[in-house]
């Protein structure tokens, strides 16, 4: 079994070709993680919610992490973490075409994992509010990669 | 589509039939994730992790929680997130018996993802010091569940 750190373009690559990780914020005292779909470009990660609890954790304290692992055959693993600063893209003039950009980058993956799109109303899901988008600007970023070799 | 909220059975149900999930807590500045194997029985998670950052993370801050998600066919999916408390379960006469306890469900597991067991040098792989077992015992706990429904 080799264990090897991954430089910081193999990173990139990795967050790059992959859409789904789990989210690290701060919440009341404990910490909070969720399964979210993200888009990475140009060092920069985007994701979106409906309004709830984690985008109320990240607008009061905006630190946070995204990791996303990758599960090859034979207990072959990759595993990158990037740490940075929350920022919301708001429907304004200023950010709408960022905000676009998010979205034209995030609608091309398989959006299966949307826990936060739906509001519970007596059982029956309802979306509730629009879609928060913001990035993720990475200011730490590392990854581990496992192989096997014979 | 229909989003519900899990009992407090459900989850606890939920939690002791997987054995992997991620892990939260609280880094320098920043919240830290990484994916973790874990037993969970009478209310308590317990998990283990050669020693490093999450461990000094944990220690300093022990605040942390355990997200474990399901996800079947046709978009079905199932998501438990629980905070508590990290408590290490030192090799001591005291806490002896609790730890070989923990390894003992542990090792029931498959543990293919054991990211922290290997310290890298010079690209091989060794194991430094012996593993840090800890539990969770939860404090909060939620659950959601997504089913559709034609």
């Amino acid at each position: 079994m080799n264990l090897s750190e991954m430089s910081d373009d193999t990173c990139i690559r990795f967050l790059e070709s992959h859409t789904f990780g789990h989210l690290g914020c701060s919440g009341e005292g404990y910490p909070y993680v969720i399964p979210i779909n993200y888009a990475c470009e140009a060092r920069k990660v985007f994701m979106f919610s409906m309004p709830g609890q984690k985008v109320e954790y990240l607008r009061a304290r905006p630190y946070a992490c995204l990791q996303v692992e990758d599960v090859g055959a034979a207990g072959r693993w990759e595993s990158v973490i990037v740490q940075g600063l929350f920022e919301e893209l708001p429907d304004t003039d200023e950010r709408r075409t960022e905000r676009l950009h998010a979205w034209s980058l995030l609608e091309k993956r398989p959006l299966w994992w949307e826990p936060g799109t739906f509001e519970i109303t007596d059982g029956i899901s309802q979306s509730e509010g629009g879609p928060v988008f913001f990035s993720l600007s990475i200011q730490i970023m590392s990854g581990r990669r496992v192989e096997h070799r014979s």
